[in-house]
This record gives C-alpha cells, structure tokens and sequence, in this order.
C-alpha cells in the first residue's frame, strides 16, 4: 500500500507543477500557439483569428512575457499594432523605441523594419495586417541585440 | 407526368433563386452574421473573431453591400477601423464624411457619434476595439438621413 500512496502523491505532485507551469506561461483560453526560438527570443504566444489571402486581411493577437521579443522582421503589406494589456513597445530600426500602453494604436508602413516586445511585463498586442497574399508576407531577419534596443537611431 | 415535371423544373427554380440570393449577399466563407434592421439600413454582415473581456479586447470584421450604413452609435472605448476591401466611409457627427480605401486606417475617439457605410460599392472593414466588458459598450441611436452624409458638419 505504501507503494501506491507513494505513486498517487507524485502524480498529484507532477499535475500540479504541470498547471502552475502553463499558467505562468500559455494563457489559458484561446487557440494560442507558441512562437518559434528562431524568431523570436523568449516566450511569445500568437493566436490567429483569421489569415484571409482573398480579401486580403489577417487579425490575430501576440502574447509577450516579460523580456520577450520578436527579431528583427518587415512586412509586404501595412501593419497596425493595439495595445490591448500591459506594456511593451515597437522599435523600428533607425528609430528610438516607442513604449506602447493599454490603448495606444501604432501603423507600421510595409517594408518597415522593426521588433515587438516586453521589457519587465507581460504585454498582448491586437493586429490586423494586410498583403497577405504573397509567400512573403513576413520576412524575418537577425535577433535584437539588448544595446540594439536603446539605439536612438 | 406533367405534374411531376411542373413541380421539378419548381424546385429547380427556387434552389436556383434561392443560391443567387446567397451569393449576392451573406459572403459564402466565414462565420457572418446579419446586421439586425434597427441598427443598420440595407445589408450588413458582422463576422466576431473573438470578444474577450478579461483581457478587454474586440475583433471582428463588417461587410457593407453598396448603400448599406449603421445607425449612429458611439463605443465607450476606442475603435480602430481598417479598410480591407472595397471603398466606403466613416462619417463623424460634426465632421465631413472620411472615404475609406483598401489600406486606410481610422482611430474613432472613445464616445464619437459615428456612422459606418458604404456608397456604391460592396465594402469590408477590420475592426479592433477596447472597453467591452460593460453592459453598454455600443450605444445605439437613430438611423442616418441621406443628407446627413452630405454635411460638413
């Protein structure tokens, strides 16, 4: 008997590490899907709402956790960013970053290259993009150096 | 026979009818629903991506058929309107009516009485919006008038 309390309180151990874990990390409701290592560096969850090449429109939203960001990338089409919860921030190259809080709306023009994130909180932008159509909708390039964030220019 | 012939070629003629009927209003893709006839004059259709009033967050997408328009209403929160296919407008109480193409974009103010619309062509736009988690995060008012559209106030 004392082999399976053993084993029924390391399962019960072992689920409750598992759920604390996904909730510090994937939110809990929705159709998320965890954004890959080698574009983007920290935990980062995007959840497509819709990806419509023939009229042209994608609606999703992005999930960074704190220090979470995107590399460098550009888009075909034109992108606007809302800021729905929390705080982070859009950094075009060449430009200084631009802190982004609950409610502020930012237009990325196509071409544009840039990186989304979070510095010390967790940070969901909503986004709807167009040009979609092409196979290159989105090109990714390098990761953001850390110094690369403080640029002015 | 002839009977059964009459009441045949009936039903192809209906099916027929009907299918038309579809095709030239409810778009054939997507999770659409009508505009209901006390908030929008001509056919309207409203596809929800998601409503989520934890994280405050509103996406969705509204069809226009030419000559279609929403009644006034105003939001409590900000809305962001994106101009995805076809050509329409954004008319503010108080301001000249703003044509929206594919690629604009438009920031309505928390509060703005406004009315959205198309003139003579079909008309999609992308919607983000904030402040939804209260009872009455749109407000409803009277239908537009024809010359209303035209004021420059």
């Amino acid at each position: 008997m004392k082999i399976v309390k053993f084993l029924f309180l390391l399962c019960i151990t072992i689920i409750s590490i598992e759920s604390t874990a996904q909730i510090s990390t994937k939110p809990d409701k929705g159709n998320w899907s965890k954004g890959a290592s080698e574009r983007f560096k920290g935990d980062v969850w995007v959840e497509y709402f819709i990806n419509d090449t023939i009229s042209d429109f994608v609606s999703s939203r992005v999930l960074f956790e704190p220090g979470a960001r995107s590399n460098w990338h550009k888009h075909s089409g034109k992108q606007i960013v809302f800021a729905v919860e929390g705080e982070g921030y859009l950094k075009e190259k060449g430009k200084p970053i631009t802190i982004l809080k609950k409610g502020d709306v930012i237009v990325i023009k196509p071409g544009t290259i840039h990186s989304h994130g979070s510095i010390n909180k967790r940070f969901t932008q909503g986004i709807m993009m167009n040009d979609v159509g092409k196979k290159e909708t989105t090109t990714w390039l390098n990761p953001v150096l850390e110094e690369e964030l403080l640029e002015k220019k």
